[in-house]
């Protein structure tokens, strides 16, 4: 089976939201002295690629571990968006075919950002009217290849209106090297408990 | 399509390998002062369901990032070993079947321990006869229901012999609920770099 990785690797210089460095690898056991390497890692847990849980942004919002893992697990869409300048809209969407319950990807000139770049707060972002586009074609969920899905919209609003649907948001793909077309994602965030959101690893299989 | 989680659940008061907890949720916003919730993680590379890599354990061994994620994916067998009292030997996997390049996991009484309970130094391991065989095999990686795939073995001779010959080794997994038999594996470690281990989800699919 071959599958494509489409995560942003966790280093400590890699691309931090607002330039705000949270990544530490600390190493507290090493060959020569303890004869077995061992690390404990920190990392913000909206680090790379992650999924947002809906207590993010709103008051009595879920935690992520209520959220169903199936929500970013199954049919995918990769849709080719490298021509936006700025934002992506309602209308910029209406071209593509997309799939009731699917997952759909979005690839913008954000993927040829490096991985550690400073913060480019001119991200290509999903507009409201975007999101609410996708919530009428019944989207399981939303992936962009940056470390937000909007830049900062007043009352977050794209955050929002997605999280009010119930449609979930996966943040910090890496986009670059994928063909834009159908494929089957598996996005696993770690298994916490209690946080508004969790670091993941993403791969597209086709 | 249904999926079966079978990854340790992070918390604070998580099972840790001899009792040293190392893992902290930090809350550094929250909606009553930041109108946004938002945390930073601090978790052992070794933490619930994590992968190990060669690094771990050898001078000159491959760290984590140099594995193919393939090892950790595919077609898996799930072996019921409840009734092992203590270790898990060659003669023990005998009776099994195990087809070439599978993911082998082991689902013994360690699954029935709580996923909060005080370490329990006398889990049930796999020896380095089982090991061996496994070997023989040809499969692609193994996976146990606790923390580590031996208890205090001299020179770590299990993990020692499946690292040289290149099986990936998944620890921290939880099997009460799965009954043996033949799955699909999504076991997806995070996309760390330059770690001896790294924290993953698992999932099985029918």
């Amino acid at each position: 089976m071959n599958s494509i990785d489409i995560s942003w690797p966790i280093t400590p210089d890699m691309t931090a939201y607002k330039n705000k460095k949270r990544v530490q690898i600390e190493q507290i056991k090493t060959m020569e002295h303890d004869q077995v390497r061992e690390t404990v890692l920190h990392l913000g847990s909206h680090a790379g690629t992650h999924v947002d849980a809906p207590a993010h942004f709103m008051h009595n919002g879920d935690l992520y571990d209520v959220l169903s893992i199936s929500l970013f697990i199954g049919q995918c869409v990769v849709l080719d968006l490298m021509h936006i300048q700025d934002h992506i809209t309602a209308q910029d969407l209406q071209s593509y075919t997309i799939p009731e319950k699917s997952i759909v990807l979005l690839k913008t000139s954000n993927s040829f950002l490096s991985a550690t770049a400073p913060f480019n707060d001119l991200f290509v972002y999903l507009d409201a009217s975007g999101a609410d586009y996708l919530i009428k074609k019944h989207i399981k969920s939303v992936g962009i290849d940056y470390l937000g899905i909007e830049r900062n919209q007043p009352n977050h609003e794209t955050h929002i209106t997605l999280m009010q649907h119930g449609i979930g948001i996966i943040e910090g793909l890496r986009l670059q090297h994928v063909t834009a077309g159908a494929y089957m994602l598996y996005c696993l965030p770690l298994a916490m408990v209690g946080t508004e959101a969790s670091p993941a690893r993403a791969i597209l299989v086709q």
